[in-house]
Formats: C-alpha cells, structure tokens, sequence
C-alpha cells in the first residue's frame, strides 16, 4: 500500500530546503539548498535499505537489488532542482513518488527479478548553466565530458570547479552509461498544463515529449547618459532587446501552429541605471513544439527580425544555440502497460503529449521510456502555488509501483 | 596656479576605488567602495587644510574660512559616486575640481572675505534607491526627512539603517539647509553631451538644467512553464514590458521636440528562468526636457500606451512616480560671470542647456546658482571610456577659481 501521507510530509520536508521563503521553492544547481536537499534525499533512500551511489555530475543513484542482479535493471525517477520562485510538485513527485513506490512494493512482499533504480538527475532546470537536463543529456552521452566541464554560470564558475567544491568526485568521462544499463525508464510527473484536470481524468500515458531549442541573444548598442544622448543618436540595446522579445511571439504566433510555444524568460540589460541608455543587452529564448518542422520555421522567423531590429538600430547581434534537441518518442509497449495498469485500478487514463521538457528526452535515446502524468491544478507549474493533490499524486505513485513490479519481473 | 597634474592624479586615484575594473568605475551609495572613497576625500580635504564635517544623509562639506566667516559663504561642488560600470570624470572632476580651485587660490595669496565651502553631495546618481540627488535634494528641503528615511533599496534595506550601518550619524532632520546658508552656488562638471566638443569651445555657462521625471512600472502577469502554457492562454509581463519599453521612445518622438528624451533604463523580469514565462516586470523610465509641457506630452503617451497594453495582454500595471521636478533656471549673474571669466582668460565660451540631471538643479531653488561645463569626448558619459582632457579640466578649475574668488571677495 502507498502510503501518501508519508510522501506527502516528505515533499514538504524537501520543500522547506529552499532559499525562497515558503511556498516559493528555489533550490538551484550546487546551491547551498541544492547540497542540503541532495544530503536528506540520500538519507531517506539509505533508511529504505537502497544502494546509494553518485556520480561525477551530481547524478544520485538509489538501487533496490533485484534476485538476479546480473539483468538489466529497470529505472525511473526525475529530479529534484527548482527554479527561482517555483513550486514543490516539478521533479520531487518523480523521486519522492518512486522512492514510496519501491517502499510500497517492498511492503507489500513484492521481490522484483531486475533491480529498480531510483535516479534524481543533477540540474533538470537550466537555470545555473542555461542548460536544461545536465544530468540525463550526459548519462545519454547528448553532452561530452569535455563540453559539460567548460559550462559556466553568470558569475563565471565552471561546472568543473563547482562540482568538485561539492563533492561530486570522479571523472566527468565516466558519466555516460553503458549500452544496456536499463531495461526501461519511466518518469512520473506532474502534468504542469491543465489538459488532465479539464477533462477529469488521472493518468497522462506520455507518447511524445515537445523539441526544445534554446537561444542566448547578446546585443551591443552604446551606453550614455539618459539625459544627454539626444533619441537619433541612440542604439539603445534595451529596446531591440524589447523589439527581439515581441518578435519571438510574433513568429511563433506565425507558424499557424498552436503547439509551438516561444518564451524569452531571460531578458537582462546592462548597466540596468534609471539614468543610463542601455548599451548591451542578454536575452535567452525557448523555443518549443511537437514538430521540428513549425520550431525551424518560427527560429527562421526570429533570426530574420534580429537582422532587420538590429541593422535598424545599429546594434550588433551574437546568437548562441545553447541547444536544440529531437523530440522524443516513448517506448509504445510501455505507454501500454501506464494505460492498462491505470485502467485495472480504476484510474481514468488518456494518451498525451509532453510540452514540457524532461530527463525522459535524453533517457528515450538509450532505452525504451515512457512517462507518467498527474494532474496539477489550473496547470500551474514554475510558480509557488503549483498544486497537485496527495489523492493525484498517490495515483500516480500507485501506477508507477505496479508498472516498475511489472517491467521488474522478469 | 592650477596643479592640473596633481588633479589628475587625484582623479585616478579615486576612480581606482570602485568595484568594477578599470577603466569602468562604480560607486554605489554606501558600498564598501562609497565609504573608502568618503574617507580617502575626507583626508585630502583636511590635507589641504579645510574644516570638514558631514551630515546625517552623508553629504560631505569641506570649509576655506573666509575672513568674515559671518558671512554667507559660497559654496561650490559635485558628486563622487558612479552608477554601474561608469566612468572616472562624472561629479568628480566638480569635487576635486573645487579642491584644486580653493588650494591654487590659497597658493596664489587670496584671501577671502566670505568662506568657501565645497559640497561632496551624497548620491547625485539613483542607483541605489532610484532617486537622484538625494543629498542636494534634501539640502534643499525637496525631500522630508521621514520620505528619505523611508526609501529602499532592491535588497529592501532602508536609508535609515544604511546610513547608520555607515556612521551617518544625526537626524534627518537636521539635514535641510537654513534661509541664506550660502550666497551662491557653481557647480563644475563634464559636459556628458557633444555641443562643446563640436564647437571647439573650452566652457558652457548652464543657463538652464533639463526638467526629469521618473517613473516605475510594476507589471504582473501570470507566469508559469515555458513548454506547458500555450500562447493565447499567457499573460506574459515581460513581453508587456517590452511593449512599454517601446512605447516610452514612440512617445518622446511624438512630441516632436529634439530635446525630450526618455529612457527605460530599468527592465527586470522575474522569474528570469529560461524556462519560465514571466509573471512580473519592473521598468524604470527617465524622462527629461528643458520644457515642463512636451514632458507632459510624452508622459501621457506613455500612460495612454500602458493602459491599451495591458488591457488587451490580460496583465496589471501600477506606476508610481519617483520624481517630478521642475527645470531649474540659473542665476543670470553668475552665468555672466562666467562668460565674463572664461574670456577674460581667452577660453571660448557660450551659454548653454543641461540636459543632465545636476545637485544644481536643487541647489538654484535655496541660492543664486550656475553651472560651469567642461567638453567631454563625443559627449559620452556614464561609461568606461568617458574623458575629458587634462587641459579641458584645468580650465574649468581656472574658470571656477576666479568665479569664487570674485564671489567670495565681499
């Protein structure tokens, strides 16, 4: 039996190692908060009798023996970062959520044949190094050694330096998994949209996550004085950042697509003075969608007003891709199993579509994958009163135990 | 004589107390490098033996007795702290300018009747708490003690506790100058526009200061996933913000008038995560002219443009107004003066418009006031690579020299 209200205390536990005040959550990469958080989920898997490993990037490994050790296990989990001023639901439902499913079926006498590894993947959010899924893009192989150890944050540290300050000792090299680590990976997951709930139903069956592909702009105009430097003799970077921002909704707006989302959530400038023109400017886009095809079609819409904007406004342009992924596709066989062992608990079930980025697009590249949706309320997510109730969330765990029981069986 | 290399000197000097790298100097208002700055003026003040002391807003004053100290003395001076990755000749070259001018006079054997006193005026730039001329504001009895006390900085700290942490000591109170503390007021500064240069003239006479008005505009929209919430259903603040950004240049343009400026040099976004829509914004906005009217003008567009924006993205706007000032006029006298100075020793000279904000501005409401200016190169200002000329400074000083000298005679 899942014992909710123990999950529950515990996601209010891990919720509570936050450096915003509650309910906000903000628990970034190698932070102080993230090193706490990191500390107490090791202690709670080591009292649930797991083998606990790390590895050089940060990922934590939490491993149920299996009576035959020797197969490949089967894993799930998701991660346990928060971005700035966020909620308590994204990623810890995945963890928290597989360590009280392991404990259920234990409980319940269950010995599984394969192991069942627990993963809480280092840095899901992109917020330290403006990369998203540091942890699962590198067990993939999608990010070399050499790559990951030259990321640097706003304040110039690279992960190399970072992570060894923490502790997370080895070689960055020996990240990547062997071929055939897992026999499967399922992911459960708050929904963070509002499809399941509107419809009234319990479980998400995840058959495709959305192509992310993000970009850092960086504008250079010329700084003055806010009362000397006369309106024609400006190139305020600040208002063609502006012009960029709108643009990017223009040309998502362009493809005719309703699944192709565009966000410019970082937008910085420089010196950031009332009185001061701006003369640089930092933006990063997030560009999003089902299909390649309309996230190429609004990128190409982006790049051409940057090049009008900035020739315009004599202000000089550099586009980063900071990355630009394949959509994922889950294991068909598996988004089966979610469906039929929701459906024999009585559970109502659809098929769905991921928009939001997840660990599963990396982990989809090395085994079969598929994910678990539970409804969170209105669809709010990255936001301090992102909800999910402890009936959805027990749901949720309830499926996962009886898929990982099943895929672990044999 | 004017010792235009021990000027200099001293100009390099305080511009490496600063916490970006040179050449960029910034200076925040009680930051550690405002405080070792405070006490590094302190100690050449008392070197050239003036009577210094200092007010509870931390305005520092630095006394020549004149010979009839019952008279009102002539004040003169500037500012020395920077806004972000400023540069070396903004204010300072106005308060070691008036060092140099008082030491080369006593050097040259006057003796004056009336004191001279040089203002180092605490936080000419709004960095800090977003209002500029805090200490000439308060000399003036613009801004009550219980307004100033109550200001906050971004970390939410107020002057109150800032100043004291700083040994600030006193009351706010007694900050306000009395009826007839000074017979008049020359302030000496870089030009931070291109007139002088252009001209090949070495002085400006102000005979006006631009009128600012500055404003803050908190948007909250509805932020949420980046991937999850699809485009109608957004309330994007930040977007919002740049709209508003843009709407403040369309604004000034629309007056028509070549001398109305406005600048949005404040655009902050939060969550700031890539991955996150923005839910609240914040934009601060300068707006400046010689004319109270065309301001006005401009400052309607921009509500007008606030009210239509954010009506149709769904998002919430206040403004507050952090200042409104009147355009000060100088004293037709003094600015005769001057003139009278500058061709007297063969300068080239013509009366002139600040369009920067200046302690002036508040200085001309409690005494006769005027504005000596000194050609800067290509007019730029509050950037590293601000300059002005060794020889360009040295006049100034020359000018300033004579001028309280012949004020200060009776």
């Amino acid at each position: 039996m899942v014992n909710v209200n123990r999950l529950i205390r515990e996601l209010d536990e891990l919720a509570a190692i936050s450096s915003a005040d509650s309910p906000a959550v903000t628990r970034v990469l190698f932070s102080e908060e993230d090193v706490r958080a990191r500390a107490w989920l090791r202690q709670r898997f080591e009292e649930a009798g797991l083998e606990v490993r790390g590895d050089a990037v940060g990922n934590v490994f939490a491993r149920w023996l299996g009576t035959d050790p020797t197969r490949p296990a089967v894993a799930t989990g998701s991660h346990i970062d928060a971005i700035p001023n966020a909620g308590r639901y994204d990623g810890t439902v995945g963890v928290l959520g597989a360590l009280e499913a392991v404990r259920s079926l234990g409980a319940a006498g269950v010995r599984p044949v394969r192991s069942i590894e627990i993963i809480m993947f280092t840095a899901e959010e992109p917020t330290r190094f403006g990369l998203g899924c540091l942890g699962s893009r590198m067990l993939s192989g999608s990010l070399s050694a050499g790559m990951a150890a030259d990321l640097r944050d706003v304040g110039g540290d690279s992960l190399e330096t970072l992570r060894q300050s923490v502790d997370c000792t080895g070689s960055l090299g020996d990240v990547p998994l062997a071929a055939n680590a897992y026999r499967a990976f399922v992911e459960l997951h708050i929904e963070q949209g509002p499809l399941l709930e509107r419809q009234g139903l319990d479980i998400g069956a995840v058959e495709k996550i959305a192509a992310p592909a993000a970009f850092r702009v960086h504008l250079t105009g010329e700084s003055g004085h806010a009362g000397a430097v006369l309106m024609p003799d400006r190139h305020d970077a600040g208002l063609a950042a502006a012009e960029v921002a709108l643009a990017v909704e223009r040309a998502v707006l362009a493809t005719g697509c309703p699944d192709t989302v565009g966000t410019t959530g970082v937008f910085r400038i420089e010196s950031g003075a009332i009185n001061s023109v701006p003369g640089r400017a930092t933006l990063e886009i997030d560009l999003r969608d089902t299909a390649v095809e309309s996230r190429d079609q609004a990128e190409v819409g982006i790049r051409n007003a940057i090049t009008e904007i900035t020739r315009r406004r004599g202000v000089e342009a550099t586009i980063d891709v900071i990355n630009a992924d394949p959509p994922a596709t889950c294991d068909p066989m598996w988004v089966e199993k979610i469906l039929a062992a929701a459906s024999a608990r009585g559970f109502g079930a659809q098929r769905m579509i991921s928009r939001a980025y997840h660990d599963t697009l990396f982990m989809a590249q090395i085994c079969p994958s598929a994910m678990i949706f539970i409804p969170c309320r209105n669809g709010w997510s990255h936001r301090p009163d992102e909800f999910a109730s402890a009936e959805a969330i027990g749901r949720g765990v309830e499926v996962l135990a009886d898929v990982l029981a099943d895929l672990a069986a044999d």
